[in-house]
């Protein structure tokens, strides 16, 4: 086992219930200095886990062992925090409660605090669902979170990116092996179906166009492209998990709790981490106008699109060498200000 | 009964496969003039009849009956020309073949020569897999045809296209009810599945950000958009033949053929109609970069994105009166000159 457990007690959710005995899996780099001043907190993505995070960490990189101390806290969902597949009876499989990315956060704040006495936080930063969750620090925590990098992500699910992931949760649960959620095997139309729908959504029509997944990933087909990169990599994963995490998406939003009462543009203002909002140019589910609105209601942040078409994964997890790189440089320069 | 048939025997398809007494249903408004140039040919879109295209015809408008002849023949696969649903055994249900654009386009050309008499055609026009058939015609028959105005649509499926398509494919056959398209009723959650997947594509990110499915269609919520607009467009459509057209549509490429040998370049090329290509603005699977390509390869052709944000569906069917007057402006131009 290469990371650590946070046991969160009786962990209590916005929406009511109470996860008992909840379970917090992490993974840390580096070592926290004396003045405890050197934490990043860089949360996970959708159906991700720690491991999948890791491509952004390294010596020499803006995420860097030797000097940071870095926390990779895995979503509540993802198959190794609490999780459908992992609470024992009564609140197992799709009787896992609706969580929140505020509960998540308030949750991740615990272990920072809790288990490494962590008062100040040099970085928050995160792709996709960890974007969401890095802007979560920055309105839940203004005064503890010193800079936010949220990329390829948002501070409230869009009216668009919700019926996105409803095609997507729809295509799955079309499958009658999916049963519910109560399936005694894996529904494997299901999340082949899922898998399909995600892929014209993940990479952008130019991506395609320019034949990257031939020509850039190596695929020997397009159809080879489908079935190799995208049904491997959603058939592993526990149908009730992504369920869970899709839920946690669609309710995505920083101003969804009673600091800020549903006023996104009062929650945006309330960040007063210095921001660095980097959407992907072509990403069809985060598109950049999305962030424009953010950063223009957020007091010390800047936009800073991807110049990339590799949509969605322009953010990662480090498919492409030339965005990674790109994301790095602007990181080293976020931590160095 | 408001629509006729031609019989068009035994139509032998590009595929090797032979549909016996194929029937090609058409409606036509207006009267043939004497000299017989004064035709229009507007073929159908995806899984629509051809009343679905009377929307932009209409005393006053460019399609104007009293100056036209206007024929809609139906696509085949659309349950009312030959289709999955409509065929005897044993070409019936799944069995049914699949059916190029090539084969549409040449069995509409025998309509419109055998039935008519008609040597010359004034203009072509469709919508989305209209245009593909309006981009065909051109392609295929470049000394008969005068114009040609194709809208958010393209002339070969582009790589991005295919895949999106895949995704809503995926998920009707997720179903178990499909059962390989041998069901006995309706595959309907597949059906929903389906219409869920698509929701996200027809429209685009502004269009959901400015709430227009409440704001301008007047539906209640945003749920209530996905069932009552979205389910309610699919559920009454017959698996098969959207499954018929689908291919249809993914294998559409107007170079496919003997004429062209697949080199899509030549096929732009070899148009010699006075084009007006017309890609939505925001469409997301008909981006204006695809149509850019195509008028870039074709003598005589223009390149006009309708500015609108209502993604692919500022093409039609007649959803918003704005683009609709944008379009009908454009097509008296061309009618015109």
């Amino acid at each position: 086992m290469d990371y650590a457990m946070h046991d969160l007690g009786d962990l209590r959710l916005q929406g009511g219930a109470t996860i008992r005995g909840c379970q917090m899996a992490y993974k840390t780099f580096g070592v926290l200095n004396p003045a405890k001043d050197n934490v990043i907190v860089y949360p996970t993505w959708y159906s991700a886990q720690h491991y999948e995070n890791e491509w952004l960490v390294g010596p020499g990189m803006a995420l860097d062992p030797d000097k940071y101390f870095i926390i990779i806290p895995n979503m509540l969902g993802n198959g190794l925090s609490s999780s459908p597949s992992t609470t024992p009876e009564p609140y197992n499989g799709p009787r896992f409660p609706h969580v929140t990315a505020t509960d998540n956060v308030r949750a991740q704040h615990r272990l920072v605090t809790e288990t490494f006495g962590i008062e100040r936080v040099r970085l928050v930063v995160g792709w996709s669902m960890g974007a969401l969750q890095t802007f979560h620090w920055g309105a839940l925590y203004p005064d503890m979170v010193e800079r936010i990098a949220p990329f390829c992500g948002s501070a409230k699910c869009s009216r668009h990116n919700f019926v996105f992931l409803e095609g997507v949760k729809a295509a799955l649960q079309a499958d009658a092996a999916f049963a519910g959620g109560w399936y005694r095997s894996k529904p494997e139309t299901g999340l082949r179906a899922m898998a399909r729908v995600y892929a014209g959504w993940g990479f952008s029509q130019a991506f395609y166009r320019e034949e990257l997944d031939l020509k850039a990933l190596g695929y020997s087909s397009l159809e080879d492209f489908l079935v190799a990169f995208w049904e491997g990599f959603f058939l592993p994963k526990d149908a009730n998990n992504l369920l869970a995490m899709l839920w946690t998406w669609q309710h995505g939003d920083i101003s969804a709790n009673e600091l800020y009462g549903g006023d996104l543009r009062r929650a945006l203002g309330a960040i007063k981490a210095k921001a660095f909002v980097m959407p992907g140019q072509t990403d069809l589910y985060f598109p950049p106008e999305d962030s424009e609105f953010e950063v223009a209601h957020m007091p010390n942040a800047r936009l800073i699109p991807i110049p990339s078409i590799w949509g969605h994964f322009a953010g990662g997890p480090g498919t492409n060498p030339v965005d990674v790189a790109f994301i790095d440089a602007r990181l080293k320069e976020l931590l160095d200000s």
